[in-house]
């Protein structure tokens, strides 16, 4: 069975725009979108093979692309609200309606989770890889945008859930580490389903003074900024917030600890607060349910070092993963 | 040589934000866009050897990518303000310095040209094909929005510019057919320098009753305007403009000219205007020197129906390119 573009977007895609009334139907070459606040608007393009594994179920694959996009408008502590999807399509999997249906019901389900709408799209059918670039709007909240570039010298370093886990999800499937089946269902599902920090993103805005979110990896993204706010920073080696399956799995694999520096894919946020408002995070912590770690400092240096517990810099060749390297 | 994604962007994106201050100088997770009216938006994705020729100038495949999307924005007669780019750069291209800066060099003189900015981005090496995925805005001018499912019976069916140029200029490409000098240069340039009919657009804003650009051939866009707007229409076989060039070639091959209907890629704008608004065309074409011709008119049928001189009906196999066949 084969579809036509058409076809295609009456069947699945349709019902994804939630009957809002700027998506057109879909039957018009672009979509209205209104606020007075104005949008802030994100887009990731995930490629299989470099963002996600090749051949992997496509609900799946749907719910960590928009999840991505989702993560970038916490970080910058607005309300998502809707989101343009284009997908290239190997040719195998047009030939597959289940493939296609899969996707589809995943981004309904993922549409009702957070309350955002498909607002238009274009999908083609492809000889390469499978590539999904998603374009993401939310607005601000209380006219506050958090951005990466004013953290200030004396600010504390936290973040948000856990670190590592998305890593050694990754890690389980390449078949690198033997985890009990626990732990492999909780971590997969951190690689799979990262949580979009949107609620916390939002009530940081009020108060934070840089935030960003950790795809590329945690010192690569407090690297970005540093550069940005023109600031140094210390980060303590052994801070990192751990879940129980990390610690559990740390036990057998303690050598892989190192690299949740630089691994990406938690999708937590990394943000920056002055001195007085720490117990602004403690309470936000106890009224979302969501750990909330001080991991290190800004300091008026120009560099970022990570010191272990008796204040020996720890090296790193690499700052985080980088798509070039 | 080999870039990271931050210096690429340093070098070659931070420029084509024009120093707009809700692109925040790329230094963030996403960029603020603001406008009282909301914004029209529209995504295409472009992949080579789909929508245009592989291992192309990539100058040139630049300017084909946002253009195409800006004749999205123009067929909703909206003004063009700005656009996010998510690239997947084959590895060979992003060893080569030189391919990179023809691509954002293109790009810098696009933006001045149309009057837009690049919003923001994201960038990724791949193992697989060149896609770029465009999401682009516009502003409705004055409130109007030109839809395609507005069609009435007794409209006037008009299409701008010339058909079936970029269709020539690729089976020039390909090496199908023999032409002069003169005629390929031109040809060519229809395939991959497109002219979106941004001002056309607004202005048709204000009287079309339906809209569409033809970037999948001419059968198939106006058969997504009879089935938005529940009517049937009849198209004369012999009435589509045609450039010299075209002229030119069609003594030659004159077994080309029935493509014409189902070749894309020309993103020229077909509409439907009432009766009473006709003399309209005639005084746009002459204020902003585009030909506007009328190729037929909406009825209360449900087929789109192609007829010769005399009236006798002319057999499409295929209405249009379809990117799923």
């Amino acid at each position: 069975m084969s579809f036509s573009e058409f076809d295609l977007i009456e069947k699945y895609s349709l019902p994804l725009t939630g009957g809002q009334p700027g998506a057109f139907d879909l039957k018009d070459d672009a979509a209205l979108i209104t606020s007075q606040e104005g949008f802030i608007v994100t887009t990731d393009m995930l490629i299989e093979g470099v963002h996600f594994l090749s051949d992997a179920n496509p609900s799946l694959i749907a719910k960590k692309a928009l999840r991505a996009n989702l993560s970038d408008l916490a970080a910058m502590g607005s309300k998502p609200v809707a989101y343009t999807l284009a997908v290239a399509i190997p040719k195998k999997h047009m030939k597959d309606e289940s493939w296609i249906k899969a996707f589809s019901d995943s981004l309904a389900e993922e549409n009702a989770s957070f309350g955002v709408y498909t607002l238009g799209g274009d999908t083609t059918s492809t000889d390469g890889l499978l590539t999904i670039s998603i374009t993401a709007f939310g607005v601000p909240v209380n006219g506050h945008i958090l951005k990466r570039s004013e953290a200030y010298v004396g600010d504390s370093i936290f973040v948000s859930g856990s670190i590592g886990d998305a890593f050694l999800g990754l890690q389980n499937m390449n078949g690198s580490i033997d985890v009990s089946d626990n732990d492999r269902k909780f971590i997969e599902s951190r690689y799979w389903m990262p949580t979009p920090r949107t609620e916390l993103g939002q009530e940081l805005a009020a108060f934070a003074t840089s935030a960003i979110d950790i795809s590329d990896g945690l010192l690569a993204e407090m690297n970005h900024v540093c550069k940005a706010s023109s600031v140094g920073a210390v980060i303590q080696y052994h801070a990192l917030p751990l879940s129980s399956s990390a610690k559990n799995i740390l036990k057998k694999y303690p050598g892989l600890y190192k690299a949740f520096f630089s691994a990406g894919d938690d999708f937590e946020l990394l943000f920056t607060v002055k001195a007085e408002d720490v117990s602004r995070c403690a309470e936000l912590s106890q009224a979302y349910n969501i750990q909330l770690t001080k991991i290190g400092e800004v300091n008026s240096g120009v560099d970022l070092i990570v010191y272990d517990d008796d204040t020996r810099q720890v090296e790193f060749g690499e700052m985080g993963y980088d798509h070039f390297k």
